[in-house]
């Protein structure tokens, strides 16, 4: 049994993901696919390389194949790695790839797919995902060694993304907005220990921050902690903290979206 | 072959679908999930409880997991229970599973999730769909008995949703609007015997009523049966009495949504 | 190994297309069912043509189910299919599937649905995607002959959808928007001899008009050979020639939807 997850800033209106689909079913029939999720917002490298570092540990071995490639059809180079674990992943170099594979001890083998063999005949400018990277993914599944898609690439050479760090001050953060979810859950750049260094354990209110406005909040355990309505802070479900309004949108409520800063501030 | 469906409000936006995947692809791989749909109205239990009801006799039998949740994290208990002909049901006790069960004989044994040997090592307080009930979902369909996942409930005790009720009056209908589907169409909680019971039958021309707004429409068995811009009242393929415009939303027409009221009469 | 590709304007938000995998497993729970899309604009018959012959060259071959069927109900005829290469079609008698069948040396046998053997029970008169087409693409996948679902007809008596022709003057191209993507991508129905017809190659600066707008792009291999925000025109991955902008949208910036006029005119 071989996995494949798949995760792309493609969307569902269109036929992207269904046709990557086929391209891995007509190499690897067997191989089953996972899809993550094909909703990143179109071209946000950091919201793909965070939910996918966050996904992978629910996930099955196998080949992780990721593609939000703002840069395809130019000069980034198309990935194939393994981490240490023995997962291997499939995308472009531009970051996407590396925060999920550090979670499993880091890049240890690195390739550039480069081989025609086990891309499609005809490879288009601007839709790697189906002529380069699906192919490539399916062939990886289907036994074909790391090695043979391509020249090895220094792993220390891959292109990183960085997380924006939180500022953490004596008496109030400075954080920024990773993520906003269906439900308007806002994902903050923060980790319960960040909180806990000023001072917010659960029960603790603080106050909210962005350009003028603000807004009262309290360190809660759930949603069930607080009145319907209610602002709270709470370490989600992935440990990053993030605000929720019982019943409601944070991100309505706060006006925020992912890039957004907020700033927090115990009472 | 093993079947899990799957029904949650969790969209697809998120990687929340694909995790719960990835969680139970882990435990059982060999299981196939068919996602019925991820498009139930955040933590509407009664719309989610209705199409799972709707739905799941065109289901192959096996485990119906089901997620809309809006109590996670409080004191509503994670259940399994198996119904008369034998399918299994995953989810919260709050109602959004005995509609359909009750459709194959009602419950006839009920337990709750408790065994951590079938969650997941870490419990958060936020997604129960990934940490209790995709894996008690999936150790289901790999063998484990129900009595292994905790201890039995009185299924006289599991938590009910009613159905909206419409009022029939002498010369018209109040009735509740369940659904609006993606064409705009509204589903009514009417079946066509409460039409007939006020002379509506096809051809019959009957007035809508919301508010002080008033629309003219026909009974109809189909939508060719009506011209382009006529609003019908016909019985859908659920078996549901529902308004409809050819070649548009009746949704959008009458200005409801799931909920809304609107009133009936023949003329 | 069989595989049944499924493509409608059904849409994720409800239940449609969960409820038709559920049938099709029900016959044939071993077939793979590949979702292609069902992102198709609600009754648009014709971007589902396009999008199913586009994408079915990268499916593995099986039996092909689509369903854009604004005339369910009425008289329009269910079909299954069989073109020249061995793949296998179910859907409406409206030109959905033919345009697909074209790519593969056409149509050579074809059966209308008939047979209530191969249909669920009961038949609603709205959703033939689930009564009708599923159980048939089911059924043909486990086996059951072409000749089995109901009396042939001739090929030539098919219904065809026309893609609108482009009108190429001498200086300037009158072309129509076949299909904008989740990226704001336009596809023109234009290939790129049509473009060369009046000069048009790489580097040339082109002028689109619409109504008394006017925009100036430039023709393009790909999205890296534009600076961000500028209007580019290239042949796209299915070889329709697109306008796109680097990392906005080209239907937003053009205000244009599927079946839009745009002028093209080389500077």
């Amino acid at each position: 049994m071989t996995f494949i997850t798949f995760l792309t800033d493609f969307g569902l209106q269109d036929d992207f993901v269904g046709t990557c689909h086929g391209v891995m079913k007509r190499i690897a029939p067997d191989a089953q696919i996972i899809d993550i999720t094909h909703g990143i917002r179109p071209g946000r490298i950091l919201q793909g390389a965070v939910v996918l570092a966050n996904s992978l540990a629910y996930m099955p071995g196998g080949v992780h194949l990721a593609v939000v490639d703002p840069g395809v059809g130019g000069s980034r180079r198309p990935l194939a790695l393994q981490d240490e674990s023995g997962r291997l992943y499939v995308g472009p170099d531009n970051g996407l790839l590396l925060p999920a594979a550090d979670r499993f001890g880091g890049v240890v083998v690195s390739h550039e797919i480069a081989n025609p063999a086990y891309a499609l005949q005809r490879v288009s400018r601007t839709f790697h995902g189906r002529d380069l990277f699906s192919p490539a993914a399916a062939h990886l599944a289907a036994g074909v060694p790391l090695s043979g898609l391509g020249p090895p690439i220094d792993p220390e050479e891959l292109v990183r993304v960085d997380l924006p760090e939180p500022e953490i001050g004596p008496s109030e953060i400075r954080t920024t907005v990773l993520a906003v979810d269906r439900f308007g859950n806002v994902a903050l750049n923060l980790d319960r220990e960040h909180l806990e260094s000023v001072g917010v354990v659960p029960g603790t209110k603080v106050e909210l921050r962005r350009g003028g406005d603000r807004w009262f909040a309290v360190a809660a355990r759930t949603f069930g902690d607080a009145a319907v309505g209610e602002l709270i802070v709470y370490e989600d479900s992935y440990r990053n903290v993030a605000v929720a309004v019982s019943r409601g949108s944070a991100a309505d409520v706060l006006g925020v979206e992912e890039g957004s800063e907020l700033l927090i501030e115990p009472q």
